[in-house]
């Protein structure tokens, strides 16, 4: 088996809570096919998505008390991956199937795909706004078919928003500065900050929606944080020029922190899990609506071009790419990614 | 050429009879793309799908006077796949193409995929309802992504229309009864008898569709009948309990024979020819409509699941599987299959 | 890499003019992407569809004052495969994509997949209709699932007219004349004359549009030229009969020139533009309709055959097919192919 494109031993994000109900969901992730389900106390459990019975997937099943039940022949399957009852059956001897350490936080599922000794659920991302009352968060989901590599490039480079989304959130400015980029141990940040232009069309619905003049000018600003595996919380905001930016007052500012979660499927296909949160106008559901409708069809927008991308270098293996400064967060990024995964494939895989 | 993962010197369903129009039809039988066509007598003829000509399907053309004229170029070829004609041509030295022993009988054209020499109609199995003008049949034909041996496996096991077929045909007290299963000589016999039962929605249906009480508890039998290469005949019925189940009185039960023939069309694909066969209410053809959009719902309720389970062991090749007292009906028909493969691979193919 | 099965040093049709607006043209040839576009004097240029900076196809920007943008990151990309500017950015060390040879003549775009060192506007075919004011053209463009060979082979063996277009341009009269092929330099030209027939039905309309009796015996002629790469004009007619064939008077008959452009995509597609060039009825926009819509429904009728008889020779590749007179016209074009092919091969790919 080739080794793992993708770092193994990390918490990626698997599902919404929302996704989780009474059925159980079958997701493949980092190449595996895994089915999710709550048990009896709720907590959610992940197991390789293979009956050991006769090797239909569980994820056709269902859940009765907390337990997988096969939509087949009706083996019953425990959290732990071991069987736990079939009809008319001893299972002592049956062969357990995978089990992955899992933590539900944040409002999303998290999955560890590697080696379970090595999950440790203080290496979860710190999502302060996700517990904090004054923050509100809305999202959604896409299947996309590119790698996880090319969406990272997307999301820590925002000079492409003057390109795909020229009609929402891109302008002619954000390429007049140069973003600045720094790595962090294993984060990298990059940011840009705008100064003295007229806000876009979706920050002018931001502006407006929060009670703020959006006919003035701002100061704008980006600041993408990545951290390993693929995670890019991107603080976005605009304030009425002078003002300090994200340090203005809150009358006089619109911010929020775009948030991506990038989860591998295969090689070249993700689950992107992406949306924002935000502190302003919280209580206002017809504006969390339309910003989370905004973000849809804003990202709706970078679809085509990631997947044909995607076929361009399926064509062309290995063909060299330009890392220019505008890419140092996306190369930062596919460093510290490729390191680790060099890590891994040091110790073999469980 | 790796050897054949079916026996192919075997009569298969290629078509009910009802299939073959005017019209010749292309279907791959085995992994051999072949086309069905009747002569001037009406008598089926099975032809390798390929012109000597340009190599077009011979499937596209039409019938003339019991030829298959090619649509390209008019080539007409004979029952035995030998050029017959072809407009403004001497064809005395065109290549045949492959003709395939083809019996039509019991309302299905049967094709022998493997050494001609070897075809023998005698081997053709005994379909006695199929001629008895006591009994009807109806039915009809799906196309599954899955191999013929999950197929069998599927109809060899019962237990799990508890699970697949919960709204129907399926209840709880079918894992209460061990099934017994026994080989005799080149065929498996698994059967299952519930006593005092209470009879579960298609059956409820077909009591009453037979005029008989479907209140009252019942015996319920089934006998699956698997035969090489790859057919599975199930006597199914109920009856007013105690009363000897199948030699129950005909007004006091409800019985027939679901017919299930399997012809692979790839490794991973099949064509299901599935029906009822039933000695009661023949000439009730609202019953027999019922029947059969009854059992259509029912097996498509298989489809999805055997075609994720065919997935997932193309995802985990030779991976294990686990062999259960249930299971013996389909472990053992797949010996069976297993030793007619073996025993074609030691004389070299034709 | 594999040796081309196309011939590479020559002109290829890539589009028809009108289908390069003011948006690039994403096009795969000979198996090479590329993305066509005007620059700003309405020349086009012709580049491979990568972007030298992430791999995004250019085909998916826009054009902006005769330059390419790219649609992810704003590179702006010359005519000749070398990256002019970008925001914020020096482009001076950027590697340059392949820009291939092209020439718009004749209301096509032209473009020379191999070494560039060899294209020579000269070796362009002399369409003389194409630029005379007393002949009209009507055509369009067709993707196919088959290799341009069988392509060549379909339009050098009208045979076929007879079973694949019954209804509308085949007879059975043309199987009653053998036809007359030879081969001059690169050319081969195979030809039928049909005398005293009875004109079918697509040439009836024609007749009747042409203010031409239809009722009466007709002379029927086809002359197909094939000239390489893989272009095959056909000159077609019917004239009263006795008059001479195509050397009837003008009132007497009608003809034209069925023109095809085969452009491989990949080994088993092509882009295939036809079409029909007519120096009679020329201002009737009728006419010119009614005939490209009668064109469009009987070369459809060829598409599904294609791509089966496509799919068959995928199966068994190698097999033999037979060369009988009627193909001597396809037979020849091959051997011209290959042997181009062959000299290619010789000196190394550029």
């Amino acid at each position: 088996m080739r080794p793992a494109d993708f770092p193994m031993n990390a918490w990626y994000v698997a599902a919404a809570s929302t996704d989780l109900s009474d059925r159980p969901l079958g997701r493949q992730i980092c190449g595996l096919p895994m089915v999710f389900f709550r048990d009896a106390s709720g907590n959610v459990a992940a197991l390789e998505d293979w009956c050991p019975h006769r090797g239909a997937p569980l994820s056709l099943g269902r859940v009765v008390e907390g337990r997988l039940v096969c939509g087949y022949h009706g083996l019953q399957m425990g959290c732990d991956g071991k069987t736990v009852a079939m009809p008319g059956q001893r299972v002592r001897g049956f062969p357990p199937v995978a089990a992955y350490p899992v933590v539900e936080r944040h409002g999303f599922v998290w999955v560890w795909p590697g080696d379970a000794a090595q999950a440790d659920a203080a290496r979860l991302p710190a999502l302060p706004w996700a517990s904090d009352p004054a923050w509100v968060y809305a999202g959604d989901m896409f299947r996309v078919g590119c790698g996880y590599r090319l969406m990272v490039d997307n999301l820590m480079d925002l000079t492409h928003e003057t390109y795909v989304h020229a009609d929402s959130i891109g302008q002619p400015e954000i390429e007049d500065v140069a973003p600045v980029t720094r790595v962090e141990g294993d984060s990298v940040i990059t940011q840009r900050l705008m100064q003295g232009i007229s806000a876009p069309p979706f920050w002018r619905q931001a502006l407006r929606g929060s009670g703020v003049a959006d006919e003035v000018p701002v100061d704008r600003w980006q600041v993408c944080h990545f951290t390993p595996p693929s995670h890019v919380m991107i603080e976005v905001g605009v304030a009425h020029a002078g003002l300090g930016g994200p340090q203005a007052p809150a009358d006089r500012r619109a911010a929020g922190l775009v948030v991506d979660f990038i989860t591998p499927e295969t090689d070249t296909s993700i689950w992107y899990f992406w949306g924002m949160a935000r502190s302003f106008g919280i209580h206002d559901a017809a504006l969390t609506h339309s910003i989370r409708e905004g973000q849809r069809r804003i990202f709706s927008e970078d679809l085509q071009l990631l997947e044909q991308q995607q076929r361009n270098h399926l064509r062309h293996p290995g063909r060299a790419l330009l890392g220019l400064n505008t890419d140092a967060g996306g190369v930062q990024a596919r460093r510290i990614i490729d390191r680790l995964i060099e890590a891994e494939s040091v110790r073999p895989a469980p």
